[in-house]
């Protein structure tokens, strides 16, 4: 019997060899302990789970076990993408199922782009903040990054053409909608000043949209895809996740001809197919509308979960502090003055018991260290109090412990 | 209005601006029209699909919504891993849910080992020929492969020993049991000879086991990674798709502490997480045993198909084709004297009704032309009787219409 090897030690890849778990999900391992009230994850209430609809949907499913237990294609379910194609031309961007790859996740999205798009060196321009998962996902493609000036309304379309003049970008990844993490919505007429810049410049736009469906104020504003000339230079992305379920962990990507046969190529490698049974439930669902339940009460709930949290969230944080206040999503997005440090605060908060995303991850300049995340939609207004009650806490004894 | 920008076209990453489609898939589209009898994918039957204890599955994950349809962890649901811990445990191989990382199908273990493990031009040894999209899949990373020598009981020791000290592989990549495409199974005798010189070597094993619940005859072989010293530097890929179902998409890898972690990363950019729902669905099938459809009727079906498949085959090659006899798994393998051209043969079968796989995918040198693919598991005995008749008819027209 040969002996263990003594030596044995796995050789990593370079971009593997010194890896950082995401300090989001590290932190949401801490949160979820008993007592803790988290603030943290952009995790929906299970109770506005559409249980009914789902249960149905997975008896259907099975209902047809030669497919739904079956390998399927890469590219996702054909039923799914005539499905979603439907909804997606309601919606305003005409859609063909052609135009579709289903993805696990829309997360899975960024990835296939990243594989597909990035070589290492490449510049994607970012709103600043940004959705932090998408800076790393095209940071693991080698991609750089830079920040384009904002204001309230997103991005500004004479810095973003300017970025473009200077950078040569492959791409340009937007959040229109309730953005995470800042919970910004780009007006209508800054969609449309910015598609003139992307169809000017002949640059291609990921427009990352998770969240539409939990708009808790005004009307509707339409994807940047929807306007004339875009959907043909842009990568839509859109989910289950936020609509129906999370874990069901299905998406969807409307892509320009000639990058959808590349991005199934590489999803191929990546799962060979996203599970069929999930395909199948999904298509049951989408096509069976009558068996929805009501959305209202869900967002009506997170609508004054967002109005508690907006309403509380000043009395913790120190005098001169901004903080956002969305109109849809799940996040609200706070600076604090110059000089705090919410990476330093975080461990005085979870010592009080309440957890938040300290905003340093999300800035493509990593050393901005005085904004923090604040997710409303899974607390009862009762806990948002008592989490808030929990902050102040933390920041007093943060102040209290600095030197001056 | 902006016009559509009038020289919009995406640029591309270096490695995917020219994609070829796999072979195989492309394929396989080709065989699923209407009256085409198909030896070409490793479709399970789906009349053996398990379904009364699978639609009891999703049943008993949908009674904890909670769980079932929120966010998961990226190594995969705890009481998935407890149980597949315990399987692996009981069958050689002594795991903790700590060793383990959920992924959707086995196929994404290949992806998330290349990904942390290989820097472009790293050497990966193989068996040759191998399962192609292991090919692809480390090919995305930018691994080399080298082809190892092997005869009817799989790589031979004295050639690996060669190979690790020429070439300094990063990962020795095998399929001991029931190989796709060969259908060779690695002898007891000869997992030892190749464990012993792993552990003398010191390099990583990657030992693919998706079939071994597919055995035809004889008894079980210990896998690898269950010899003494093994463990520590194998990543033993297994697999819910041959044994249960392929559309639930699960499978699973046991890796190296300090491998894993890395391969959680490279999750989160992936997928997240595989499905939550197909997660609680696979522990309540695993947990439940006394569900489970009795396999002897599949094994019995599947091991008469291969019979037949082995006594029908040669009437339709040329003399002096060598054909595998398979002890499990979904595949046989044939070698053609030299000159024949499976590629060029294929279209002449495809005219007459029946599909097969050309062998060149699957050798590191695809310029070797006279292999083929062949699975058993798919069609009724009737229907391979057929097929091969199709087969033989398309070798004879192929045959005539050869320059001599």
């Amino acid at each position: 019997m040969t002996a263990p090897h003594p030596e044995f030690s796995p050789r990593m890849s370079r971009a593997f060899a010194q890896t950082e778990d995401s300090p989001v999900r590290a932190l949401l391992d801490l949160v979820s302990r008993p007592g803790v009230i988290s603030f943290a994850g952009g995790i929906p209430d299970p109770a506005f789970f559409d249980l009914p609809a789902i249960r149905a949907a997975y008896t259907a499913a099975l209902e047809k076990p030669e497919r739904a237990l079956q390998y399927s294609s890469s590219e996702g379910e054909p039923d799914l993408r005539e499905a979603i194609a439907r909804k997606m031309t309601a919606e305003g961007v005409p859609t063909g199922p052609g135009d579709l790859i289903i993805t696990t996740g829309s997360q899975q999205g960024l990835t296939l782009l990243g594989q597909v798009m990035c070589d290492p060196g490449d510049v994607i321009l970012v709103e600043d903040p940004t959705y932090l998962a998408a800076l790393q996902t095209f940071g693991l493609a080698g991609a750089r990054f830079v920040a384009v000036e904002c204001d309230d309304d997103g991005v500004v379309p004479s810095a973003l053409r300017a970025a473009i003049a200077e950078h040569d970008p492959k791409l340009v990844y937007l959040i229109p909608s309730f953005q995470n993490p800042s919970g910004r919505t780009m007006s209508e007429d800054r969609r449309r000043a910015v598609a003139d810049v992307l169809l000017e410049t002949g640059v291609m736009l990921v427009e990352d949209d998770p969240y539409s469906a939990l708009r808790y104020d005004g009307e509707p504003i339409p994807t940047i895809a929807s306007f004339e000339g875009m959907a043909a230079q842009t990568a839509l992305l859109q989910t289950f996740s936020k609509s129906v379920a999370p874990g069901i962990r299905l998406g969807w990507a409307r892509v320009p001809a000639g990058i959808r046969d590349a991005m199934v190529v590489a999803k191929q490698a990546i799962d060979l197919h996203s599970s069929t049974v999930d395909q199948l439930a999904a298509v049951h669902y989408l096509t069976h509308p009558e068996t929805h339940m009501d959305p209202t009460e869900k967002l009506e709930t997170y609508r004054a979960r967002r109005d508690a949290m907006v309403r509380e969230l000043p009395r913790a944080l120190p005098e001169g502090t901004h903080v956002t206040h969305p109109i849809g999503g799940m996040f609200l997005w706070a600076e604090l003055p110059e000089g705090w440090d919410t990476d330093a605060l975080l461990p005085y908060a979870m010592a009080e018991g309440v957890g938040f995303v300290p905003g340093s991850s999300f800035h493509v300049d990593t050393s901005i260290r005085n904004t923090m995340r604040i997710s409303f939609v899974t607390n009862p207004e009762e806990d948002i109090v008592e989490g808030v009650t929990r902050l102040a806490r933390a920041v007093q004894r943060y102040r209290a412990e600095q030197p001056s």
